[in-house]
């Protein structure tokens, strides 16, 4: 906050409060400064919000929690108040605004939280590692049912159970099971097509457990793999593994993504490889830093990163290996330890 | 558009997006203007967007969604764009703003699109009406396995895996199932505590069908209930039966809450019932309008609502019931028809 010479911070972002204070609500919003711990909540959130943030002085505001807000700064006569430009809309800052009759200076605070929770702590990893044993374990359970004739679906609703009977809170996002020419939509959803012999199937499962997600994809194949169809795993297979490799400390995000991109190019398959090759997991499974082209941020230890290079060719499928990976001092740790190789089922 | 005076709309909220082009993606921008109608993608989603919103123009952007919109801004010389208030944020309208240095002016066009949506077509009624059949079936089909010993989060499981077995694309929210005290927690989660012999269980349960949602909340109670434990029901079965009754078409939406408050307050509860009688369900789980206190709108034929009254004791528990209903001439329409009454389990 002295960096950004903000006295006071605006913090809207629920996962950045849950983050701060503990509260885990879906209505919240929080005020930091050098003697300030405040949480405005709704009256469904006070007892929650008082039990999860135990430090925080709780707000129960009926009528809006940024007018809440609005006249506690104008009761306090602040002057200055940073805000999370990301989390926080046009219409609510108007709306605060209007509400300090433009007594406060609203100024935007960048994204100070988001900052703090690139470096996981040893609670936090332990939390990501328990969330990728835990998918690892589902899709190898599953892997029995995956034959022709199942839809998409019917796997999809299989794995999110498994998921949830093995203890995570909630599945870290829709599970993506996509067969045959569905495969080439890198977010295709599971849809009631059925699986068919001869077609790649993409398996995209995220779990969150206390709090942390871990994001994992397998892809395999129904039926005798074509010359063709090994080119395609073994290249996306290979550099995947060359993008885990380079996750060093000190390393650019975006020479990771370089590693990856190459050994894709290297098979003449660099046009199919159409995103970039990860992003961060944490408290939210898409966060920073991001793993593209270019992105000079340096990985430090403690950070966790999806890799995950694909290739996606349209009509007739796509190949996509990611793994949730911890960055080490001494060397890159996967939290997804599913296995790869199993990839031919007959 | 031309009510709020802007030529081009830019679209920014997802489930406007959907509503108003047919794409589905979880990225895109969208713009509208008496011959434009431009939807920009990152490349994950050109092929899907060429095939779900197939009259838009669809621009594949690599380099981020605004920066592609700024840039068609710039070369087609428009002066004023209107966008969504609450679904842009400071940061991008900051970007936005930068990016066309300045020569365009933004303009808030306040809730253009949330306002088409309220009145639900035949089409999307039916989807509903199918959603609710759906997490009604499932509800009662559950019902068997409420009994101590259970954990809540088992229960959960047990709903979620249903609902896809049972055709949804996705639950609406995270399912609750909260028992004893943690029911007087309005938004608890599933937890691993078990159910226990004399306590009330509330089970709140959403599914999304072809997109649209409907909710639905049932309480039970384990064990023989206790005078005070029958008036705690009754009192909010009574407040839901008249809440309901009171949904017609020109009646405004606080005259719906005033309803269901007047009849928890005749029991002596008013004070444990916390939060507001209802929400919009359509497209999204939580929409316009709000019935709530004081609320002015008036309801129209084709409003789907959820009428939710409860009452929350701390240190005891909670009763909640909830319907998802449709306002028509002749009538409200309960869309999530299970059973209220089977609510004592011995």
């Amino acid at each position: 906050m002295e960096k950004q010479r903000v006295p006071l911070l605006l913090v809207t972002d629920l996962i950045n409060i849950r983050y701060a204070t503990g509260f885990r609500g879906t209505a919240g919003v929080a005020l930091f400064g050098p003697e300030e711990a405040l949480l405005w909540v709704d009256p469904r959130y006070t007892l929650q919000a008082q039990q999860e943030a135990p430090r925080l002085e709780v707000i129960e505001e009926k009528h809006g929690l940024l007018r809440g807000v609005a006249s506690w700064l104008r009761r306090n006569e602040v002057r200055h108040v940073g805000y999370e430009p990301s989390h926080l809309t046009c219409a609510e800052l108007d709306q605060l605004v209007r509400a300090t009759h433009t007594r406060v200076k609203f100024k935007s605070a960048g994204a100070l939280i988001e900052e703090l929770r690139l470096v996981k702590d040893q609670q936090e990893i332990e939390n990501i590692r328990r969330a990728g044993k835990l998918i690892a374990t589902v899709f190898e359970g599953v892997l029995h049912q995956v034959r022709p004739g199942v839809s998409e679906s019917d796997l999809a609703a299989e794995i999110e159970y498994r998921i949830r009977k093995n203890g995570a809170e909630r599945t870290a996002f829709e599970t993506i099971v996509a067969s045959g020419i569905r495969g080439a939509y890198p977010h295709a959803r599971a849809s009631s097509k059925l699986l068919e012999k001869n077609e790649f199937v993409i398996f995209d499962l995220g779990a969150i457990l206390s709090g942390y997600a871990a994001d994992m994809t397998r892809t395999v194949y129904l039926g005798e793999p074509s010359r063709r169809v090994r080119n395609l795993f073994y290249a996306v297979v290979g550099a995947q593994r060359r993008a885990v490799e380079a996750l060093r400390a000190g390393v650019r995000a975006g020479d990771v993504d370089a590693a990856a991109r190459r050994a894709v190019q290297a098979r003449g398959l660099g046009r199919y490889f159409t995103h970039s090759t990860g992003h961060g997991v944490g408290l939210e499974v898409h966060e920073g830093p991001r793993l593209g082209r270019g992105e000079k941020t340096r990985l430090k230890p403690g950070y966790v990163v999806t890799v995950e290079p694909a290739v996606y060719l349209e009509g007739f499928g796509g190949v996509r290996i990611e793994d949730t990976v911890l960055v080490r001092p001494e060397g890159p740790e996967v939290l997804t330890p599913a296995c790869k190789e199993n990839w031919v089922i007959n």
